[in-house]
């Protein structure tokens, strides 16, 4: 171990702030140990009273935000609006997850009183319900500071499921980290959360030892494929495999017909390259394929609009070279051509080309593997289909994926099978729309099959991102005074329980 | 490959029936192309349609009872009243999944209409549902050649999620397996369920080749330790790892306080002596630790109850050397002594002495490793404590379980902390009662933490088992007359559904 993690600027590439030293084995153990010994008493918590503590932590965040607002674009440069608006919902996801709390679905109370005359055999009292897992290491993405990050959505649905979180800050930007991390830290010791229920390390070897440690019982990651597949190989590995929810990678396929062409053909451009550079196409919703009927007739439009955006420097060196190794490579596939290609970007920092490349559906389906694979930065690849069966060979290639985006009228005649081939393969299936923006809601589902995801049952985005760390207890007979509040009779926290097989109130 | 599995009757270690050849691995091939050929018509069938062939299939199996029980005996021994009971079982099961279809609530629908107001952002309209994986591999397992076998829960909650099946038959009952993989693929057919849905491979070889093809979106297993590990490193070793759902092994502590022995010792004894020998100990829920209170005195009660126990053979020959090599084992552990220990059994066939030990709770603790692994059989250990604090420190060295049973009297102070120990270790916790029967409920929770399962947030029995084979995917965007009938606004099935984070009838 040794080293440290230190802040650059994207834009100058020069240092930011103090180095934060890489925390060591026994630093990653006092962690553990700590959050071991912390959770009982924080799953112990009533869900009202947890919720208390995680609204206390939101309304810190949004007292600190002066401070660490400036603080991420120091180290990230995605820039003060961007950063604005990823704290506001940082929060929001905090004051979420508290208000779910309160309605208490999350403990999912299942109750089926005894009944002697049951098929197959008379049955006694079970009453079931969610308990947390225990400790949970958080992986942090280097693409949002904040709602992929320290404070982010793995770490709040981690908190509110009961339990104790150990993140593992992304190197990219450890100032912010650190500043957030005393934040969240102070804010739960001020509203009693118990000492060791929130704690950060930091470091490559850290990560590593943090996933094999015995106290942890899930992993969350957000990032690549080769990083997250490396700790996923570690979890599944360990004496006792935990789950382990890694979010990797999409090409998030979006297929426009010829019809929404001609019925908006200017829109969907601006549309899509606005949302293939957003963030410097560091998104992990990146539309980075494009399904287009041969002989479009959209390249002058798309090569303008890529000459028109703004798009800053990418978040550090690692990726600014991986995105242009990546981005050579998807030039050399064959058949592709370059539509909108900059030049090497002469700047100080992490500036690189938009890159937007075009190859006909038959050399996609005839190279899958060169041509499907995500180049994370503001690059994208238009696939040029003849008709619909050219579409489709090409689209079934398209390995798992986060979103999959229609644009289509619909009265196409394709449409109702490419939304079932678009369900098939990813979480979320997006109709005229554009898939960067991730709703915080109910219905969000944030995850797809392999590699989108390691877990495809599962999102990390959303309320029901809280169920990636719930597991089911039953307890059969016990007398009501014994059960746990969730489980007694006189449902005293007012949950909504299915009783007898029906749903309550 | 090649080769082939014979039924072995365990009484006599006699040949059953014709040896039932091995699946090559073009016939495997063939097995989950065919599945991967079915899943879409399979999955876009309503839920009551495909209940209605559920329900078929239960009625089928039903009718074959006459043919199904005396197989089964013939191969497993376990007895026609057992065998019987578990058919019966069987079936409710097929027909519990129908009714849950009918109902809707696993395809957990939520709704989130479009709110411009929203924060940290405005919404777009966002509707979430459950669809299914895909192609499914199941292991059937020796102990319940019906319940956790080819027509078991793994099979008909895959089936009920919308999944085609490719059963791995277990090599101790081939018989029975094919003959009721026949009476479940004719009534698939006759109901008109698509070709392919579900199918039967043999053989070891067969299995590891299942696990791996690239068809296959999940597995779920019953079995040992060993052969679930093997298979879940197979399963995340893939270039695109799947869910792996595997019940391997659990010890079941069951603790009694001195209040309870007081109160009825007698009775404790019956009992435990009785669920520790039923089906010859193999039940995976049998309560293989039983923590007394040193000086118990129960010694004699108990070596009088094993003597009564009518225990029938072991299901093969394999699992008969394996009993006695544990037991071997434990025997050696430092500070056991034997309870009840039988003679090596001079019968034929798979026949095996009862063997129940003692220990006290600090060489338990001290050697948890040799001490605390499952002896699959009619084998227990007794661990006796001398206090709380000794109860507690060995109850902490017992691995993850399925169950944790406790006999107290409710104003026994421990209790409570008891019940949260058992409930931090094990996915049922049962009262006054004794683990093996598993009823088939809403409620019921049959998982645990590691080595009980490989995934501790799903059960393989009772409704929720369907969970494991759907993931969600949300619609943004979507006009209602694409969306799949589950979402649109006029609710066509009647589901239960969440509406703007509201629950609706």
């Amino acid at each position: 171990m040794g080293g440290a993690d230190q802040g650059i600027n994207p834009l100058t590439g020069q240092s930011v702030g103090a180095p934060v030293p890489h925390t060591d084995s026994a630093g990653v153990a006092a962690a553990t140990t700590a959050a071991r010994a912390a959770a009982p008493a924080w799953a112990a918590l009533t869900p009202p009273r947890r919720a208390d503590i995680l609204d206390a932590v939101a309304a810190a965040i949004e007292a600190a935000r002066a401070d660490l607002v400036p603080l991420a674009d120091a180290e990230t440069a995605l820039g003060e609006a961007r950063l604005t608006g990823e704290l506001t919902r940082t929060r929001v996801q905090w004051e979420m997850f508290a208000a779910a709390l309160r309605e208490g679905s999350h403990l999912d109370v299942v109750i089926d009183p005894a009944d002697p005359d049951a098929l197959p055999a008379p049955r006694p009292d079970l009453r079931r319900m969610m308990v947390p897992l225990g400790p949970v290491a958080v992986y942090a993405a280097s693409n949002f500071p904040f709602a992929f990050s320290v404070p982010g959505g793995d770490t709040v649905s981690a908190l509110a499921a009961g339990c104790p979180v150990v993140v593992k800050a992304h190197p990219a930007h450890p100032g912010v980290s650190a500043r957030v991390a005393e934040v969240i830290a102070g804010a739960l010791r001020d509203a009693g959360a118990p000492d060791g229920v929130f704690s950060v390390v930091y470091g490559f070897e850290a990560g590593r030892v943090l996933v094999t440690d015995p106290a942890i019982t899930a992993a969350a990651f957000t990032g690549s494929i080769a990083g997250g597949r490396a700790l996923f190989d570690l979890a599944a590995g360990r004496p006792d495999p935990i789950p382990f929810y890694g979010e990797l990678g999409s090409l998030n396929p979006t297929v426009v017909t010829a019809a929404a062409i001609a019925a908006r053909g200017d829109e969907l451009v601006r549309g899509f390259v606005g949302s293939m550079t957003l963030g410097a196409g560091q998104f992990c919703t990146k539309p980075g394929l494009l399904f287009l009927p041969a002989g479009h007739g959209l390249d002058e439009r798309l090569a303008a609009a890529v000459g028109a955006a703004t798009v800053g420097p990418l978040l550090d060196e690692r990726i600014a070279a991986g995105y242009l190794r990546a981005t050579d490579g998807l030039a050399e596939v064959p058949g592709v051509r370059p539509v909108a290609v900059g030049d090497a970007v002469d700047a100080a920092g992490w500036h690189v080309p938009v890159r937007l490349y075009a190859v006909s559906a038959a050399d996609v389906t005839a190279n899958a593997d060169a041509a499907l694979h995500e180049c994370f930065g503001p690059a994208g690849l238009i696939v040029e289909y003849a008709d619909d069966a050219d579409l489709l060979a090409a689209l079934g290639a398209v390995p798992g994926a986060l979103t999959a985006t229609v644009h289509a009228e619909p009265d196409d005649a394709l449409v109702p099978t490419l939304l079932d081939f678009m369900a098939a393969r990813a979480g979320r299936v997006i109709w005229g729309g554009w898939p960067t923006g991730v709703a915080v809601t109910w219905a969000m589902q944030h995850g797809g099959p392999w590699p989108a995801t390691t877990s495809p049952l599962h999102t990390s985005v959303g309320v029901t991102a809280i169920r990636r760390f719930l597991r089911p207890v039953v307890y059969q007979g016990v007398p009501d005074a014994l059960l746990p509040p969730a489980l007694r009779d006189a449902n005293p926290w007012s949950l909504p329980r299915r009783v007898n097989g029906e749903m309550t109130a």
